[in-house]
Parts: structure tokens; sequence; C-alpha cells
């Protein structure tokens, strides 16, 4: 490795001096972790969340992750652009790691279009989340993602989607107001066939205008079935299970102790059905589910407190951007779900691939970036928030046990974890711009809109006058 | 049987003088069928559908079904009442068989509201319909579509949906229109997926309502499965395919001749894939699908005609009360997928299950309503324009031989079909009332509210203090 | 009723005097149940299972069933008649209600086929099962299979199948017996992918040979969705899930008290996974399983401790003839699952049609068999081995509190269950004999076999000279 | 490249003289790709198919496949090690290309237990096929199939299967004898469900004895999805569809032309449904199948003509080395139903993995094989017996125009295709030696095989003495 690239892979490589060497005799070299969602350092009103770009990204590289990318989320009404040079420049100031930007649609008209294809032809942003719950706040109505999804997939973007039926979640939320106000409230207004709902109805409109989807957070087994059924149909959409929805389940909501239940509060829910992550890891493995994020968003308990009597108040997310690649590990490479292939596609290589990155980043070769894990599948370790590297003073795994941690981190080339010390530097880490049209998802698409223009031509024309016999 | 009704059942009756006898010799005795989707005599931009109420059920009674469910459509913005009077005026002038009337809801306010409990309690309405389809016009948001299905699950009604996603619709016919004028435009800008979507939809928020739901116009495969599936986890829900669905496809729409192609042109469109009639027939057999209309609803040529020059113009509707019986006869029971038990429920049970109407019709038994049908199975028929029985110059079942066919008919005590010659007479046709919380769905609903009010009690109490130990 | 014939129902019946009359006041009159799978009395390695045909049948009418259907299983290589003989002889002797019986084909030859003509064509028997597994002993090949499928869907017969796979069971039954001796091995030899392998396979076989085709013991989530899965592509099968799935799962396997863990010993096993009696109540509530029964057959502790040392040594078999139908009624009717028209269907009428006694049985109808129960909906029991009607030790729903209970049974005409006490007489029960070619099954298939035929004489002719131009 | 192998891949490359370069502009450099079905020189009842090894791999090569994997079929009976030797024989003699053997156990005893261990161990096979069909002659009782899959499973083997119920199929060839001579009565004696029963027994028995299973020729919908379904459990098992399903039907079984309806002749056999290449396509694309080989196999007229009166005589086999590739681009990668780099797994690279023999075949990479194809996916052809490669006089593909071609291929590191022009040299191919334990199937089964072996530990210690209590 040089110059925070790799210039050298094989057996007998001359070493110039000077250079140091790091042992990796008997575990797995790996390209490091992509986390392909985190909220870190993000502004909710008037506060922040507790973990920044700098504390949040120490966090990443502890867990092996050399990569983050985080959601820029303009106020409805105000501009993209903006929005995404405020992000920017908070990450630039602090973060440790490399780190890419999607953007997020919270409203939609002709100038937010301009500003989109701003961002995506100078920017460096191909990703855009756009959102089906938050009724009267981000929730976009089916006209609007139509346009949006048409829009993108023309310009070679990615379309993420938020799914859940905001409307309804609305309508219940109200209901419930009346009688419960705990954390258990979140979860019995969010149902997860709500989430399937909008899961399907957002397929369905990315099938209309060929333009690929990515479905962040997949937290449940309804979900991410009708996501599996849209792949096996051909439909190329992603599904992006998190850290928590593989790793713990919503039964939480109803601990007594009401800071921990506060803790779990996310949206889409964690799923209260407690065989839903093993659930999610078969599909993880099976491919029917592509890319992994944490969807990292942490607050503290005060902050928690602010809907204390009233669940629809409580600040939403919760952690994972340390414990991510273990928890795949644990659950589904030991289990003998998946292969290590497969570990490095969902935690790495897959989400290069969607950002249009691969194989700078995602993956071991020559010429690549060198971000390198050092991966120890025969070390143990238990989650608490005692010492995780989140300001959170919860963590949802707490207590479990994981098997598989990385030994050694290597990021921009430098070694960032060795015998268990982080030497993580805020501030290094670049802004990676992404290009549209990656091809892992576009090369089916230009495809399809060869054969659909083809199509058109064969239209067949009625007859002019009209012959009314049958 | 006298006055109307069965008054025996059995083997050696004794028969008063005077009585007439017919010979059901090696045929099948069976309730009278019952259409539950009609839209006889229907106004449409000034003009009326060509079959009115006593053409259509003359139609009806030839093809052995002797009461049509009618619906009436209420201008948006105009009386539910008002409309519901006009359309028993109408109706009670004309019809040859006994009748109950669906509304639909095109508009919802808290008058409307009022208006559907006045229906429900005193008019003899327990089934509404709403739009998702329609935009600007007939369509209901999810909110409103939430808001009604609460009401009708409280109130006792049936919930009937036109399923389809009325704002992509929108979308694409807009797009459509600038390139494609033929009524092969109404199915490309409204593919199957969208009448899934809406299905996967309504479905979601009648479960969150626990209201019964039904599904008017299953034209799809993908619609059926969504339908199916949905029952298998226990939704009560039922699905309506209609004449159409079941005995033709969409390939017609590219027919050369227009008008032909017109007179297919119906929403949710014919699917363009052949293998759907058979597809829907074997879910029909199996019990995933429950119930059978026709929606007849049929324009001249003239008429069809306004849409020359731009197919969302074209008025929607095909005919199918007269064929209804002998197409599933003919594609589902000599095909060996269904047997003649459920050929009857699929026919005429379970719609006047669902209307509340069993055991007075549906049933052959002592109390029940004299409307009968001597079926042979060994008839077969030709279909065509040319003989049958409707006032519209095409036929979307042209040139189909079908095996089964009624041999006499009987309709309340009467007469009307018997050598092949037809004997019906307006205006003997009874409003025939429906009464809410039929058994046949509300069994089911209601042990669930128990079940569910029961559960509320359990919800956990949080500790009021708030511990910030994990 | 008089005679033990229904009589007359209505409102205002004159009724002679001298006349019982029976207060339903508020509660469900409902046919009497019918158990289709029960083993009393039957032989075992010199000795019997501990309840008698007396003591059998009277638990099922303390249980509201009123006529049960035994298997008879005659020695692989002995007479199939002489085994039937000698049932009758035992049951006529007896049994407190009703019965019919299976007759069960260990071995397979021609002078087998023999002696099933006649029982089908002289001794009313209708229905005769064979075995997929007990390599060696029962168990029939593919081959003899077919065989036997061909000739009952000729002769008008159901196949009933015993479905696991017998050499795999004998594979890993050897394998484990090396490590493990506990009731625990029983279904780790037999995990519930080889019932439903055997299932598929056996459907398969029904499908090529055009017999109607009928699970015992669906005791799998697996093994259900292999035959819902068939139900909606139109095969003609019926599942049976029996009392102990529907009520009880497989973990108490590993139960400390051997003697427990020993009485839920029966095959195929008890699922482990706890969610599988939801599941098969749900799939009995929509129709993709249709029939019940108890499989009742039990051994005393002293009788299950031959295995004491072996779990292939244990006698297998559950209790469940007395409790199956308040467990449906609790499981599914309570839970809004199912109405009580299919409580009734899928407890004794569809049972009744499959037998052809139908409306003979499973029906409350003028001219039916007066088996009448008058279900308490509001009753709760708590089922235990102290207080149950069964001669055995266990009972493997002890301590569950089941909704629902009959308050009257009657059976023949006779009242035999009132205020609680039960009084069944000995001898009573009448053999009803079953004719071949039941409606319920063979419409649909003789339908195929027609269509079959008329497709056979379609098939093209090729040119008799070979032309080797392509 | 250098000595067959890839020396330097990168931009500016120093060159040294005389070394010819050859020009990739705007086309597509691959690996070459590897059929990992073939039956070339095949001894059949003393003859020998039409084409040889070195007639078969001129056609590989000319269609882009620069690797084939024969099947070894030894006589039942004899010694599986000297048919390999044989197989090497012939094969080292002619093969243009490298090649690998498949042995097939066509008997099993201890005696080929032993050579299995041998072939596996000292002779680099890895893959060894078995057969569920041809009833007394290969096929396998479910004893035999759970002995050879737990022995491979412990070995590191793969078991091939080739999976159709033979027993059925003998039953049902006797009937059809009686009436129907021609090709037609292959197909409706082997309609799909009978592979779809075998895929499914298959995948059961390899999910008991943890060995990953490769189910060769995929040809039905059925049989596909049963593959996905056991995928998305997490069952190790790949689907291998052939060019002939993927690309053409079983409904030329009725061609009037007995040869060409004769050359459609293979088992198990094309599905007459003609949606079934789409679908095949489909689920290859989103990697529910996994590999793909032709089962090259070709008989010429006269050879076929053995079953003019008896189609259980017609030597069974279709051709498809040369058109393999063309044909999964044409029907799955302009369609947008796969990207480029879906096309290099399923053609190439998974084969590779699964012999254990990536990254040396099945990459471009540095080390790696030079094996190379340019890739043309401009370039159209149509498919013709008049010019294809093969000795046959048929073409299954006759006609198809087909878009995506070979413009170069490099074999060896030589050129062997350029400008239309094959410079294929017999005996230049070099066998292949593969290695037990390929990461891509064992990972994941090593994985369980310690999940299981762990879980053993906690097996449930009954109590010695026999409580009677419940």
């Amino acid at each position: 490795m040089e110059d925070g690239v790799i210039k050298q892979i094989g057996d007998n490589l001359i070493v110039p001096g000077g250079i140091k060497t790091v042992e990796a005799n008997g575990k797995m070299v790996i390209p490091g972790g992509i986390d392909n969602h985190t909220h870190f350092q993000m502004p909710y009103r008037g506060t922040t969340t507790v973990d920044d770009f700098s504390q949040g990204s120490k966090a990443a590289l502890a867990g092996g992750t050399t990569m983050i990318v985080d959601h820029v989320i303009p106020e409805p009404g105000s501009s993209l652009i903006e929005a995404f040079e405020q992000w920017r420049s908070w990450a630039d100031e602090k973060t440790c790691c490399d780190y890419s930007l999607h953007v997020d649609i919270t409203h939609w008209n002709d100038s937010v279009k301009q500003e989109v294809d701003t961002l995506l032809k100078e920017k460096g942003v191909n990703s855009f989340q756009v959102y089906m719950a938050y009724k009267d706040f981000y929730q976009m109505s089916n006209s609007e993602l139509y346009e949006i999804f048409t829009f993108l997939g023309e310009m070679g973007g990615i379309v993420q989607v938020h799914a859940e039926n905001g409307e309804i979640i609305a309508e219940q939320a109200r209901m419930l107001e009346m009688g419960i106000t705990g954390p258990e409230g979140h979860v019995l207004s969010r149902p997860e066939e709500l989430e399937a709902e909008a899961v399907f109805r957002a397929i369905t409109i990315a099938s209309q205008t060929n333009c690929p989807l990515y479905v962040t957070r997949v937290m449940s087994k309804s979900a991410a079935d009708i996501i599996s059924q849209a792949r096996k149909k051909g439909n190329v959409v992603f599904g992006e299970p998190i850290a928590a929805s593989l790793g713990t389940d919503g039964t939480h909501y109803w601990s007594k102790n009401w800071a921990k239940a506060a803790s779990f509060v996310t949206s889409p829910p964690l799923s209260p059905d407690p065989t839903t992550p093993d659930y999610l890891n078969t599909l993880l493995a099976s491919g029917d589910l592509n890319v992994t994020g944490s969807a990292h968003c942490t607050f503290s308990v005060a902050q928690k407190a602010i809907g204390k009597d009233d669940f629809t108040q409580i600040p939403e997310g919760v952690n994972g951007v340390e414990e991510r690649m273990s928890l795949i590990w644990d659950k589904a490479v030991t289990t003998g779900k998946m292969d290590e292939n497969m570990f490095v596609a969902v935690t790495s290589t897959n989400a290069a691939k969607i950002l249009n990155l691969y194989p700078r980043k995602g993956r071991v070769a020559v010429g690549s970036d060198a971000d390198l894990v050092i991966w120890d599948s025969d070390a143990v370790r238990t989650i608490t928030a005692k010492t995780h590297n989140s300001a959170a003073e919860f963590n949802v795994f707490e207590g479990m046990e994981l098997r598989g941690a990385p030994s050694v981190v290597i990021c921009q080339g430098k070694l960032v974890l060795e015998d268990g010390n982080l030497h993580a530097i805020s501030g290094v880490g670049r802004f990676i711009p992404c290009t549209p049209f990656p091809d892992f998802a576009y090369k089916r698409v230009k495809a399809r809109k060869q054969v659909k223009d083809a199509m058109k031509g064969t239209v067949s024309t009625h007859e002019k006058k009209i012959d009314t016999c049958p």
C-alpha cells in the first residue's frame, strides 16, 4: 500500500525499507465495510444527534467499516444544494474515514428537480431518498413519486425509498394516542403491513418508470418477501436491512424501562415477531436482500424523553454502525447461511457497486483504495453501551455475544485499529463523489428501455373507419 | 312452489290440482344465479347504457340469473340517498327479476357518512363501493379509505373496492396520449401491476380497520394472487372475477376492428396475458376467489366512438350478464376444476350470503324464494351478438361454444324460460333489502374485534421514572 | 326426532305427547362431530391400546363427536377382509356411537387388489390408507403406490396416505440410535422435511393417476403448505390435521419427564416449531385443509415404556378424540379465524361428504340422522388427564383452558350428554357403510377423466417416412 | 498472455516484440465459457454420439466456450475408475480445449464407494452424478441416495442429480406404449411434475445429509421453483438449466416431421409450456439458478430412428454446446434480465467455483489461464444445422436469430477464432483436475456442520425413572 492505494498483491513482493508489515496469518483480509446509511450529527428540533461525524466514524472504524454514506436531509422547502454543502462542511471537518452522501428529496417542484440535476451531474451524488411516510412533512404523493422516479430513471440516479404508508400511520397514531402513550404505541401504530404496502407500491412505481429502486431499512418479513418476489420477477430492486433489523426485534418496545424501550424507537419499527432477524439474515444470504447499513442515528435519553408522554414525539433512531459487521458475521456466516464472499458483498462490495465506486471501493485489488480489514472469525466480544464507541447511553444489542470482529483496520492506507487500539483522526475523511448510471443497476435498466422502445414501434394501427360488424 | 316461495321439497309430494309440473329428469335443479355486479340503464355524459333494467334483466334470466345487484353511482358531490331513490324508481319500473343495490361512495364527508348510515339502517343497502382510480373524480385518498373502512366495519357494511392506482394511471395516460390513441392505449396505461398494487393497499387498510373487503372486478393473475395470499393469512376478503375476465382476454385491444377493440374497454382492463382466464377459474374453484358478477355495462358502437381519437374517452364496460353462468360451467365445471356445489356457491349462494339474503336467496329449500334453474349440462350453444338478449352490437365472447345452459328458469315462482322461449315481464322485479352484519363476513370480524379489545388491556405500563441504565 | 332420524325442523312444530324437549336457547345446534381417524382397541405387539371401542367412543361423545371412523390395520401378508371382519366384531360389540371403517393396505398384490374390490363394492369401505413410512413393514414403493392409486381412482375409492419418507427415517434413526435414546430422538430422526417430501410425492402420484388423495395427520407447516399449493393448482387433495397438531407442539419431546415426553410420540411427529398449531388452524379456516380427526391411539405409560431405552421402540399415538372439537373452537373460532359454518364443515360435514354419507351424516336436516350437539360457546374447561374420559394416564393438552364445549349431545336420537352427565351405552353403535365415488371428490375427478380422454384423440400423427431435412 | 497464462493486465503495458495484439475496441473481454455438461463421443448401444471430443470441442470454441466438462458414464456394474481412464484417453486424444470430468455413479456398493474415494482424492474428480430415473438401470433408491450424499458430503464432493421419478415414468410409459408410439409419448410419460417431485426429494435428502446438491438439466418451471424456494430457505443447491431449456420448448414433440420431433428428445423432456424458457432465464438472472451447460449429446437421424416405432427407444440428447452463450446473451442480457457480470457468472465463473478451479478458470486476472473471449454484443447470427459445427443433422434452435456472439476466442493463450475463422487443434486440450471441498459450496456446509455438532451436545437428558404423573 502506498498513498492510500493498494500497489501490489502477491506472494513474494519486494517490500521497500521502512514499510510496515502487518501479520494476517490465518485470518481473512477483506475490503473495509461500507455502511450505506448513517445519520451522524443530524440536526433535530434545534439539537443534534449525539454521535457527530467524528464520534460516529470512529465507531464505524472500530467495527471494521472504513466508509460511511450519510443522508443529507434538507428542511422541506429549503435548498437541496445548500443542505448538501452544509453536510459536506460538517463531514469534511470531522470524519475519520472516507464518505459519500445521499440527498433526501423532502419536497418536489421544478426548482428541486433542477437541484437534483445539478447534484447528480456536478456534485457527486447519485442516490436520493424519498419518503412515503411522515404525512404533511416529508411524504410524497404517488404522482410526485412517479415524477421523481421517471426523472431519476432517465438521469441515472438511484431512488432510495423510506417505505411506510404515512396516511394510515397518521390515522392510527391519532386513534392510539387516546389510550397509549408509551413506546409500544410506536409499533402498534405502524404494524409491518404498512411497511409491506409501501414497498409493494414503490416497486410498482419503479417498475412502471423503469427506475432502479433501493429500499432503505427493511425491517420486516413481509417487506422482505415483497422485495424477494419482485426480484424473482426481474425487477431491479435492492433491499437494505439494517444492523438493528438483522440483530434484534421489537419485543423491547414493551420493556418496563422507558428509556430502554425508547432507544429502540425507529421507523419502520423493529418487528415484534422475534423470528424476524433470522429470516432477514437468510434472505440476505440468498441474495434476495443485497446491501446493509446501520441507519445509525443516536439520541441521548434526555433527547428521547421529549416523547415521554407521547410516543409520536420520541426522536427516532437506533445505533449500529459499530456492530453491523460483527452482527452479520455472527448471525449469517457462523450459522452457515452465507460464505465469506457473500459477507464481503453485503457489507461492502454491493454498496460500492450501487454507489458506482467499484472497484475503487469494495474490493481488494491493485489500484483500489487501501481500506482493508483483517477479520478474526474466532474473536468473541460482548456488546454493551459501557464499552461501545458511540456517545449513546443505550445499545440495542446490549448483552449480545458476537463471534467475528476486525483485528486490524486499515483506512486510507493507515493502521487505525490494531491490538485493540483505535487511532482514528478526525477530518482526514474525504468526500468520494458518486457518478450516475452505475452498471450494477443500469445495465439492465438500459436494456429494458431499448426493449420497450422497440416495442412501441410494433403497436398495431386500427382501421380508421369504424366497423360495426363483430 | 306457491306465492313465489318454495313450499315443499320431497319425493312423493301431494300436488294440488291445477299446479303445473316441470320435468327435470336427469338435469340439475339449482338456485337461480345472482349477478352481484351490473350497470343497467347507467347514465353517462347525458346518455345511457343500451341495456336498461328491462333489457338487462331479460338477458340475465335468459342465462339463468334470477337476481341482479346494480350499482348506484351518485355524481360526486350529490346526495347518495337521492341517487339511490332514482335508481330504485328506474329499477322498480322495469326490472323483470328481483334486485338489490350497491351504492358507490363517490365523495366523502360528514354528510355522506350520515347518508351511508341511513342507507345501511333504513334503506336496505349493506354494501358500498369506493374507488381507488379515476383521479380527481371518484378516487378516494388513503385517509378517506381508512375512515370509510373504519366506519363501515363498525356499522356492519361491506366495503367494495374498485382497485387500480388512479394516480399512476393518470401519469401514464398523459404520456401515452402523445403517441397512442387506440384502445390498446387503455391497457398500456393500466398494466395489471396497478390493479395488484391497489388490491394490496386495500387489503392492508381493511386489515388495519378490521373491515370485510370485497374486491370488484378481479381481472388479473397478479391481483388474484394478492387476494389469495391474504386469505391464507386469514384476512376477510372476497374477490369477484367477472364473466369477461373468466372468459376472455385483453389481446383483443389490438384488434384492427376499432369497434371490436373498443367493446373490450373496461377497467381494470382485461389482461393481455391469454393464460389469465384459466388461472382465475382455477382460483375460483379452489375458493381463493368467491363471488362472480358480470359488471355488465353496455354501450353502443356510437357511444364508444366518443373515444375514437382518444382512448381515455372511450366509455368503459363489457357485456356478460347472460353468459356468466354458462361460461363458468364451461371453463370450470366441465374441465374438472370445480364440482356442481362450488358452481352454485360462486354463481349464487356466496353472493346471497354476503348480501345477507341467505337462505332466502341462493338456496333450494323450503321457505326460500322460488328462483330456480333447471340446468342442462349437455346443452351447447355458440355465443354471438346476433342472438344475444343484450342491445349491444358486440359481444366480447363472440363465437365461443359453451357447454352448459339453463333449460328452464323459474323466477318468483313463475316459468320465465322454457323450451327456449323467454317470458319475462318488466316491472315485476322487487327490491330486496339487505341488512348489515352478514354472518358470512362478520362472524369472524366480530371475533377478531373481541380478541383485539382483550389484547388492549394487556399493554404493559412503563415505569414513570426514566431509568438511564440499560 | 324419531327413530334416530330428524323428523321435523321448524318454528311451531306440533310435538306429540311424551316427547322430551331440550332447551337450546342462545346456543347453537350443530351436527354431531365426525372424528375421521381413530385407533380404538388397536392390537399392538400382543397387547392393545388402552381405550377400547367403548371407552374411546364415550370420550368421543363427551366431546361432541357422535361418529368415529376407525382404521383397520391388517398384519402385512394377512387378509384385509378378515381383518375388517375382526374390527367389525370388536366395534359392533362395544361402540356407543355410529362408526365406519377405513382399511389400511399394508401389502399389495393381486389378491389384495381383489379384496379391496370386495371391500369397496360389498363391505361399505370407501377409503384405504397406504403408508410411505415404516420401511420393510407397511411401506409401499412408488410403483405400488402408482398401481394402488390407479386402481382406487378407477373404482371410486379414496386413497389415504401416511406421508413420511420411510427410507430416510430408517437411515437417520440408525445413526441417531448410537447417541440418543430418548423421545427427542423420535423427532430428530423425522424432521418435518420428510413429511413434506412424502406429501409432495403422494400428490404427484395422485395427480398422475387422477385419484383423489387424503393426507392423514398433517403435522407441520411444510406439509400443509405443499397441500395448499397443490389445491391452488387444482389438485383433488384433502388434508387432515389432527387434534394434537392443531393444539400442541413437539417441544415436549425434550421434557425431562420421560413418560410425558413419550406420551407425545406419534408419527409424523409433532413439530418442535411452536408456531405450527396457529398456522395449521389458519389453513383449516381458509379451506386449504379440510377435515379433522384425532388419530386417537392411547397407550399406557407401561406400554410406552417398551421404548424406554430406544425411542424407535416407543409405541406411537396420542389422545384427542374428546378434545378435538373444543380445541378447534378455541383456537380457530374464538380467534376469528373461522366462523361457525366452517367449524361445522371441518369437524363434521366435510368428513361426511368424503365418506359419501352426506346428508345422512354431517347435516341438521329433515331425514338426517339425529346426531346433534348443542354447543355452548361460553363454556370454559381445563383439560386434564384427571378428568378426561380416556383411560390414558397422560393428556397431550394437559392444563389447557379451552373455550367452547357441548352442553347437550344427542346420538341416534338419544340424549347421551346433558347437565355434564354422560349416558353412553356400549354396543348401540351401528356400522355405517360408505359407498364409492363420493361426489365431493369424484365430480371433479370424472370431469378431468373426460377431458383427458378427449385429449388423447387429438394427439398428432407423425409422418411415416423419416424426413432428414430440418 | 504468455504460456497460456495471463501475465499482465493494465493500461500501458510494455509489450515485448513479436507479440500479437488483438483489438477489442468497444467490445467486452470476458473469461471463456465453461460448459459444465457435455456428452461427447458417448458410447450408446454399440455406437457413439456423432460429435466426438474433437468435433464437440470445436463447436464449443466456435461459441465462445473454452472449457467443457464431460460426463463419464460407467456401465452399471463396471469399474468407475476404468471408465474414467477410458474417457481420459478419448478426451486427451482429441479435445481442442481444456476439460474436466464428472463421473456418474451408476451403481452403488462398498467397492464403488472406494473408487469414488480414489477419484476424489487422486484423480481430480470432485462431482458425481446420480440418477433418480432409469428404473432397473441407473436409478438409485432413496437409501442409496442417502448413503451417497452422506459420503460425498463428508468427503467434499458435489452430488449432481438427474432428477426425475423413474418409477412413475416406467408405469406411465408402459401404459402409453399401447396407444402412442411417437416422440410426443416421451413428454406425455414424463410430465414436469415428475421432475419437480424428484428435485424436491433430492433437496430433502441433501438437506438431511448436509451435502451440497447440483441439479443437472433444469427443464421446467416447477423444478426451478422448487430449487428457488429451497435456496430461499438456505439450502445449498445449484440449478443447471441447459441451452435447450433456456432457448426452446417441448411443443416440437408434436412436429409432423418425426426426425425433427425426435431431435428434441432428451430427459427430463423440454416443457410443452412455451413460457418456460423466459421463466428459466428470469430465474437464472435473479440468481435462483446458477450454472449452465448444454448437455450436448447428439445422435444422427439414423441413430434416433432406433425408436421410430417406440418412443422409449429413441436415444436421448440435444445439441447446444455452440449456441449456449449466444442464447443466454440474447434471451437474458439483451432483454434486460441480467447484466454482463451475471452473464459471465452463469456461463463461466460459477461453474469454475463449483469445480474448485476458480480463479484459474472463470476469471480475467493475472495468473489465470488465458482462456478469453472478445464478445460482440451487436453481432447477430441465425442458427441453422446447415452451418453449425456439430455433426448432427438437426439443431433444436433452427432458425433462431440470436444477438451476441464471440468475435475472438483465445484458448490456452492461442487465437482459435478470429474473423470468423476457427483454428482449433485436436488433442491440445488438457485434463484439469478438480479438488474436493470447493469453498463456493463448502464454506456454508462446514459452518452448518459445526452448528449441528454443537447442538448435539445440548440434547436434554430425561430422568432415568419413569414418572407417571403428568
